[in-house]
């Protein structure tokens, strides 16, 4: 079986972070399953539906959402090798749609991202990443690194290794 | 292809609803993909991942959940053919400890059931639910249809012929 998808690095630890929100009822966040179109589906014993042709499809949301204290929370999370930006291609335009929207809803939403290349995982709200991505067709496509470090959030791993990306999300609660 | 599942009509009438929400900017609502175990994947063409073996899995969380006006909404649809009551067996443990998990975390969350004999849909809080999963080792494993009746709340289409469920919510929240 050949691997899928790079980049479980990142979604690893937010998993790991999750479960340990979870654990001690500080947060109720989910990764949601990866979405597949179904093609065919057999029987080969009773108890047990085999699927023997599906396809990966295009989301149309983001991999992360859930609850914080009455906030809903919701986000994306990709990683990159690139030092100096992070390119607007790792996204599709329904997820940006869908982070506006939540937004619009009054929820709480952003993307994380880790270079690999400097060892750095950044929370980046939403109206930042709407500011490259809504001007991408007249410039560039991507996001600067320097933009996660002057307008994102660094996160770091708290006491017990747990990527605490929720102390952040504190931290624009209070802001509002 | 045989079909997998029973009661795909809640379902679509739930997804009818949720499209109109996100049409007219009121709600943020979606139904989580399938999850499913992958065992086998292979690049028959280099474009495209094909998969050849997986399986569904037994779901750690509900169908449903997003935003309303600020609020995080979670929620399980389920349908019975039964004319009496619901049984506690269309819904599994961990659910009901998801459910239970987002109240605790200030969100709302509930179950809908639709009749089918009755031609009724009804929105049931978790606190009801409860009532009846955490007795059910003891007596009776289903909730009976009076209850639904009772402290449900029968869920109507509007105007548009859209299950309106937000509705209820908009009710729920007035009382709180």
């Amino acid at each position: 079986m050949k691997e899928l998808k790079n980049g479980k690095y990142l979604e690893n630890e937010i998993n790991k972070a999750n479960e340990y929100y979870l654990k001690n009822n500080l947060a109720l966040i989910y990764k949601k399953p990866t979405p597949i179109q179904i093609v065919k589906v057999l029987y080969p014993k009773r108890s047990r539906a085999k699927i023997y042709e599906a396809y990966y499809t295009i989301p149309s949301t983001t991999d992360y959402n859930g609850i914080y204290d009455g906030n809903y929370i919701d986000f994306e999370a990709k990683e990159t090798s690139n030092k100096t930006n992070f390119s607007l291609n790792n996204i599709h335009n329904h997820q940006v749609i869908h982070l506006k929207n939540v937004l619009i809803q009054k929820g709480i939403s952003f993307i994380i991202v880790y270079f690999r290349y400097h060892k750095q995982f950044f929370l980046l709200e939403t109206k930042y990443l709407l500011k490259y991505w809504e001007n991408k067709e007249l410039g560039r496509k991507s996001i600067p690194y320097n933009e996660f470090l002057f307008n994102g959030y660094l996160i770091l791993k708290n006491e017990d290794g747990v990527l605490d990306y929720l102390k952040i999300i504190q931290k624009i609660l209070n802001k509002i």
